[in-house]
């Protein structure tokens, strides 16, 4: 194998690159910003540019990169053709490897995978889920993304559609509208966004004080920040969304029963208080054989796209 | 590679066997009683025995066998390691494929795996999921049994727990219990005796006409019936079902997005008015990405065990 390897995580604000020795070990990390204007056409050149200046710095060899793995945020398949990704401007299926391979001609091997994918293949080599071989990663941000890895490869799914946890309904009684069309999805309850609705609607159904009340706007991390310091409204709330995670995990893990569940995004930096209210929710619905599967938090945060991008490829 | 390989497929009340040649052609087929006394201490013994009888019939030498596939009723992890079996008896985790390499030491290879999931492969390889490479089938019988295959590939399990469609949970208003404990499990109303159990609520229920309310008891294969010759009432009964299957299917796409699903077991013979049941609850609850996955009957029937175990070996 040759002696170093490239990942690339690219996101709607930012691309992160990450150096990598054959060996797995990060020597550098850097990152730009993401020109997402006319149709995002200016990306991959950007990031091939990028590699190449990146490798003249170093005084390495396009021939000495063994090769390229990439994370972009939508739908990817197992031959890395990318469907599309409205948060970088791309509208149309066309495959990434075969535009990177124009870019790039000297480093061929060049893989794509969907970003959360990519985030729990990194977080179960080097982070949260390291010394198991198959995960479930739900990733509690903006939405809830999901990554699902069987025996250490990345499931893409038919239509790149695996890992879409946060569209499973957990909530059959649901009027409001998901940003996918359906009623009652996991992402209603446990992004930033969904928690906050959450709260807003148990608030108004109860009379228990919350410093919440008192709050113009409030967000996912005052309700976390509240139910650490005690508060009991606020805990409520966690527990609330907790049980909707569990819910969808307990079904994730009737299909697959996997090693290690991983929860990863910037609302599990609430830490503990939201991990035990998943466990609790995880352990009221999952079945038997599966009760006991071990759910941990991510330890890579924004690094694990490019541990699971360089994953790929190794 | 050797010119044979056996398939067997060990249930409850009877062991199938087929003699396979390593191109996938199925030369013989047979089968004998399962002997579940004793713990099930037999039932290996019989199996080394009834392959050494035909081996010798068709004059082929061990030797000249790639290897022998086994399916059994209960989880089973990656390794072969068999946990328990309920049906046979089998009350403690083995290695199945220690104890057949010490009873037929001339055919090394032996590799073991739940029949659910052996059922997918088979229907996958030679059925009704043919030039696909990944599926989840659901065998609708006695249980909901559920097989998933991804890139060829049987997914077993953390703990041999993956495929158990028939419990993840439909219905967060059910107040009866499920034979695993939980309440609401999809086998609670997809299985033969769970659609009987709905039917019996949904006739009380409702003032609708059918010709159930005169029968003493009646079957799955009844609810079927009167659907097909166009009773109203049975056909709701059928529609709900297919309701709770496909909200099951849905949450199941999102994790993984098969490329298509495949519906088997005694009840699937109902045909095609269970399948338009099942493709409508489908469409109702999938993410847009996956809406489109076929969901195709199982065409192997009870040779899909056989055909599955073979190709673990293959």
């Amino acid at each position: 194998m040759k002696p170093y390897a490239i990942g690339v995580d690219i996101g709607g604000t930012s691309i992160k690159f990450g150096l990598f020795t054959s060996q797995g070990e990060l020597l550098e990390k850097w990152s730009m910003d993401t020109r997402t204007e006319t149709g995002g056409m200016h990306i991959l050149p950007d990031v091939s540019k990028a590699i190449l200046r990146k490798l003249e710095e170093q005084k390495i060899l396009p021939a000495q990169v063994e090769g390229i793995g990439i994370g972009v945020p939508g739908p990817v398949d197992a031959q890395s053709n990318v469907f599309f990704c409205v948060n970088l401007g791309w509208k149309e299926k066309f495959s990434l490897k075969q535009r990177m391979n124009e870019l790039l001609p000297d480093i061929p091997k060049v893989l794509a995978a969907n970003d959360a994918n990519t985030a729990a293949l990194g977080e179960l080599w080097k982070g949260g889920g390291q010394g198991y071989k198959s995960t479930v990663m739900l990733t509690l941000g903006t939405g809830v993304g999901g990554g699902v890895v069987m025996s250490g490869a990345i499931v893409a799914g038919a239509h790149g559609g695996a890992g879409e946890i946060g569209h499973i309904t957990v909530n059959h009684r649901e009027t409001a509208v998901c940003s996918c069309g359906k009623r009652g999805c996991l992402e209603q309850y446990a992004s930033a966004r969904g928690i906050v609705r959450l709260a807003k609607e148990m608030l108004s159904a109860s009379e228990k004080p919350s410093a919440l009340r008192e709050m113009e706007t409030f967000s996912a991390k005052d309700i976390c920040d509240l139910a650490r310091d005690g508060e009991e409204m606020a805990h409520e709330i966690l527990l609330r969304c907790g049980r909707f995670l569990g819910r969808a995990m307990s079904f994730v893990a009737c299909a697959l029963d996997p090693d290690v569940f991983i929860i990863g995004g910037g609302m599990s930096r609430a830490g503990d208080i939201l991990m035990e209210a998943i466990r609790l929710g995880y352990r009221k619905y999952a079945f038997q054989d599966s009760k006991d599967t071990p759910v941990t938090s991510a330890r890579l945060w924004n690094d694990a796209g490019i541990y699971g991008c360089v994953k790929m490829v190794l």
